[in-house]
C-alpha cells in the first residue's frame, strides 16, 4: 500500500456514488468524489444529497480513528446540518472534517466541501453517537 | 399515464440511487426508495446521505408545484437539517415533505422519512431559494 | 394550585425573560411569553434568541416529564435548529414542543412558535441528552 | 470614543441580557456577555438560549458591516443551528462570527462561543437575508 494514510474499507454506498477516503488521522477525515453525469439533480447540478453524503461520511470517520486500521470504531449520526454556499467550477468535490468536541458517547464535528479549484461549496456540522467501543 | 399525481422527469441522481416521485401537489411532495445492498454504509445500514437526499428532494419539490407539469419551477437548497431517529425494519423508505412558509424568493419546508412498516426513520427541515420564476 | 397541568419551578432565565410554563405532559411542553419592549433586537423586532430560548425550553421540558413534579429529570441540549418563518402580529409568543424519538440517553424533539393570533413564527428541532435519571 | 472598532447602538434585548459588541469589521463580529445569576436555566447552567442569542447576534452583525457606523444594514435570520459543546469554566462568554458566503440577498455565517478561559462552549451556523440596502 503506497498511500500515506490509514485506510477503511469502502462502503457499498461509497463505491456506488464514487467517493473514496483520501485522508484520515485522529479527529480528521477527508473524502473525495469525481463528479459524474449521474450526480446531477433535476437542474443539472450536483444533487444536495451528495454534499450531505460526503459531509456525513467525513464527519463520521473523523471521530472514529482508533490508531489502528484493524480496530474499527462505528458511529451513528444523530443530526446533520448542511449549508449550500456555492456551485462547483471544477470536477472533483473534496470534503474535509474535524472533530470539535464531545466525550465517551457523543462527538461533534464540522466539515467543509471544496472543489478542486479551491471554491467553497458547502459546510456542515453534525452530532454523532459512538457505538460500543471496539474490542482491541 | 395511470398514476394520479403530476410527474416531474426523474433526475440522473434519482435514477442512480433508485428513488422516484410518488406524490406531488401544492406544498407537498413524496419520494420513495427501495432499499438495496448498494445503499449500505460501512456498518451495513442505509447511509445517512440517503435520508438527506430523499428529504432534500422531497422538500425541494414540495415548493415547486406550479399547477402544471410543463411549467418547471427550480429551487436551490440553502440549508438542510436532518435528524436520524431510527433504523428501517422494512425494505422501502418513504420521504414526505410539506412547505411551511416563505414568500416569493425563499421557502421553508419540513419532511419525514418513514419505512414501509410505518417506522419513523428521520426528520428534516430546509430553507430553499427559488430560481427565476418559470415562464408560463 | 388552580392550573390543570404539572408545574416545574421557573428558572432564573425564564423569570428574567418573562416566559412561563403553560402546558406539560408526557412528550409535550408549552411555554408562553408576553412580548415587551426589552425583547426588541436592533431593528425593533423580537430578537431571534427569544424564539431559540422558547424552543430550547419547550423541547427540553417535553422530554423530561416523569409523571411527578417532585421527580425532576434534567437534560442537556446537544444541538438546536431554528427556522424563522414570520413576524408576530400579536402580543404573545406560544412555543409548543413534542418528543419525536430517542431512547434511554438521547431524545429528539420538534417545536413550533405561534403568536396569539395563530400566526406561525418559528419552527425548531433539537437533540437532547438525559442527565442521570432522577432518584424516585 | 476610545474603543478601536466601529459601534452599533445596543438593542433593547442586548441591554436586557447584558451583552455588548466588542469587535466588528467586514465579515466579522464579536459580542461578549458577563455571566450573571439571571442567566441560569432550571439546572443552574447558562440557558441554551443565551448561546443562541449571542451567535445569532454575532453572525447577523458580521454580515452587516457597511464601512460606516452611520449606514446601518439590517438583516433577518432565516435559520440558526447551534451545537452545545461544553460548559463555561469562566465568567464571560465571547461569541465570534464570520461570514462564510452568500450574495446580494442572502448570506451565510458561522460562529463560536468561548469563555474567558479559552474553553469552547458552542458553535453555530446561520443563513441570513438582507433587508433593503441602506440609503447612503
Amino acid at each position: 500500500m503506497t498511500d500515506d494514510f490509514p485506510h477503511d474499507p469502502p462502503s457499498a454506498f461509497s463505491d456506488h456514488l464514487g467517493y473514496r477516503l483520501t485522508g484520515w488521522s485522529e479527529n480528521y477525515g477527508r473524502y473525495e468524489l469525481d463528479l459524474k453525469a449521474f450526480h446531477a439533480n433535476r437542474q443539472g447540478l450536483p444533487h444536495g444529497g451528495i454534499h450531505a453524503t460526503l459531509l456525513d461520511s467525513a464527519m463520521g470517520i473523523c471521530g472514529c480513528w482508533t490508531g489502528s486500521e484493524a480496530v474499527r470504531q462505528m458511529t451513528l449520526t444523530l443530526s446533520l446540518d448542511v449549508q449550500y454556499l456555492g456551485r462547483p467550477a471544477g470536477t472533483r468535490l473534496i470534503a474535509e472534517a474535524r472533530k470539535t468536541g464531545g466525550g465517551r458517547s457523543i462527538f461533534f464535528a464540522e466539515g467543509d466541501v471544496h472543489d478542486d479549484t479551491g471554491l467553497l461549496i458547502a459546510k456542515g456540522t453534525g452530532v454523532f453517537r459512538y457505538r460500543s467501543r471496539p474490542a482491541e
